[in-house]
Parts: structure tokens; C-alpha cells; sequence
């Protein structure tokens, strides 16, 4: 370096300075699109996996939330049905027929994961179930569920809908201001 | 050694060169970086919009077909009502409360767009109908859609499922092995 200044006499000195002034702003220059062009290659490879995530997720959620409005009409002809058991032959012999349609509906939901869930006789978890109803007795353990008034329907590990239920509390917790089974509804 | 004296003699002019080289180098690998870097950017923002609409058709499509999978039993339960028709008052009465529940499925297809469209009357379209039939006729113009066995249904501009219908042909052409309807089967 020393040499190279000494012997350069037509290369002023602040010539050279400012070469070497142009070569580390060009090595600057380059490091900085470098880095930036691997931080966005990064970047688009992330933005790639996250959307394809969040379009399964959606895909998902709104096949859940479309089968979802079926189970209204599904409830309606369950119900409708239990009264047939009770009515002339005819009808009953008709009924049957419906019994077979109604089943075609669960399985459209099924195809889909959209699946009843059991729960009498299970312990009342507020992520799956809406206690609508509570009952004193020290016959079961508390928190079990007694009846259920509406089925619920899951899908995968979702709620598609909270079954709404009959709960048992140990007897004098009824008139309690702060009965937790009370205060999830 | 000698090599290296060689070399300092003519130094100022080489060592110029050199530094030239590098600077021309340096600025090359700049622009590189910075082509690359501004095409990144430009791909990342087209794979954003163009994931971000195959999110919504994904979603469109998916729910499309699920609901699709309901036309089966809506059928199945349209025609079985039919039937109530030619039955006792307590059968009709009671088919009331499911044509209501036949409402209530419709609905849920409905409140995502997904509707029949109505065939009898109107020209034949592969897009929206399949022939299952024909008849010669010259009281209405060829290709008139006479009857409607299987109701279509769409979402949108999307065919869900075609019509089934049966098609007026010009009389004598039923035998025709170039019949194009026939051929659209």
C-alpha cells in the first residue's frame, strides 16, 4: 500500500483515496442488495407456506361453517321422526323412507368430518358442551352430564356445535352466586 | 521475489487497471443484486395476489362441493313428498312439517348461491344440461329443452349439477349418427 502511494506521482493522492472510497461504497452496496435480496428470498418462501396454511385453514373453516347450517334441519327431522313411533302404520311404514334420506344428510357431513359427538354421562368441559340446566344430586359426581337436549357436532378437534346438556351439581350449590357451571352460559 | 520487484516497477499503471477492474466489477455485482432483488419483489407481490385469489376460489369451490353433496337426499326428499300427495290427510298433515325442513335445506344451499336453475322451455346447453332423451317434434324449435327429469343447480356462473332433461329434435333426425346431441351425452 505504502509503495503504491510513494510511487504513483500523476496519481494525486486524493485520486486514490477516493478510488478506494468508490470501491468500499460499491462493496457496501453489494452486501446490502445481497442481503436484502436473501432476506426476501427467505421472506416469499415463508409467505408461500404461511398462505398455503391459511388457505387450508380456510378451505376447512368454511366447509365447517356451511355443514354447520344443516344441523338445524337435521335436529328438525330427527325430531320429527321420533314422533312417527307413536303413528298408524302408514305413516310409520312413510317415515321410513325419510329415515333413509335423513341418513344420506349425515353422510354429507360425515364425508366431511362433521360428526355428532357423545355426551351423556361425560364431564362437562365448557370448549364442548352449554349447560343450559343444572340438577342436585349425590348420586353421580358433580359436573357429569345427565341429559342431553341437543346433540353437538365437532369436526376434527372443533366445536361445530356445543351440545346443550343437563348438568349435575352437588345438592345446596343450586342457589350459589358462584356456581361456575352457571356463569359459563 | 524477482517477480514481485518485476511488478512494482510498472505498478501505477497495472494497479490503475486493476482498481478500474474492480470498480467495474463491483458495480456489475451491484446491479445484479439489485435486478435480482427488485424481481424478488416484484414476484413475491404477484404470488401474494395470486394466492391470495386461489384462497377465495379454493374456498368457493370447496364449499360448492360439499353442498353439492346435499342435492342427493334434497331430491330423494322432494320426490318422496310428491308422493304424500295421493295419501291419507294424517300422512299430508304430517309431510307439512317436512316440507317446511325441505325449505330449511334449501336455504342452506341458498344463503351460499348455490340454486337450481330452472331448464323447461329454454335452448339446450352442454354447459348446463345433459340430454337423457330426445323426441321429434316440429311444434317447437330444435334443441327446446321439453322436460326436466333431474333439477340442475349453480353457484354463480358455476354449473353445481347439470340438468337432466329430455330435447325436441327435427322429426327424422332421431336415427341420424351425427345427431350432436346425442353426441354431447
Amino acid at each position: 500500500m505504502e509503495t503504491l502511494m510513494n510511487d504513483t506521482e500523476d496519481q494525486p493522492l486524493s485520486a486514490q483515496a477516493s478510488v478506494q472510497e468508490q470501491l468500499r461504497s460499491l462493496e457496501e452496496e453489494v452486501k446490502e442488495y445481497k442481503d436484502k435480496y436473501l432476506r426476501l428470498l427467505a421472506e416469499i418462501d415463508n409467505t408461500r407456506k404461511r398462505m398455503q396454511k391459511e388457505k387450508q385453514d380456510m378451505t376447512r373453516f368454511a366447509i365447517d361453517n356451511a355443514l354447520g347450517e344443516l344441523l338445524g334441519p337435521i335436529d328438525n327431522m330427527e325430531n320429527a321422526l321420533k314422533f312417527t313411533e307413536r303413528m298408524s302404520e302408514e305413516v310409520r311404514n312413510w317415515a321410513q323412507g325419510f329415515q333413509m334420506i335423513l341418513g344420506q344428510f349425515r353422510d354429507a357431513l360425515g364425508n366431511h368430518g362433521v360428526v355428532p359427538f357423545h355426551s351423556e354421562g361425560t364431564a362437562f368441559d365448557p370448549n364442548w358442551h352449554h349447560a343450559i340446566e343444572t340438577e342436585e344430586t349425590d348420586k353421580i359426581p358433580e359436573g357429569t352430564i345427565i341429559q342431553e337436549f341437543v346433540k353437538g357436532y365437532k369436526s376434527g378437534d372443533r366445536t361445530i356445535r356445543p351440545a346443550r346438556v343437563k348438568v349435575a351439581i352437588a345438592p345446596g350449590k343450586n342457589k350459589g352466586p358462584t356456581n361456575p357451571i352457571e356463569n359459563e352460559q
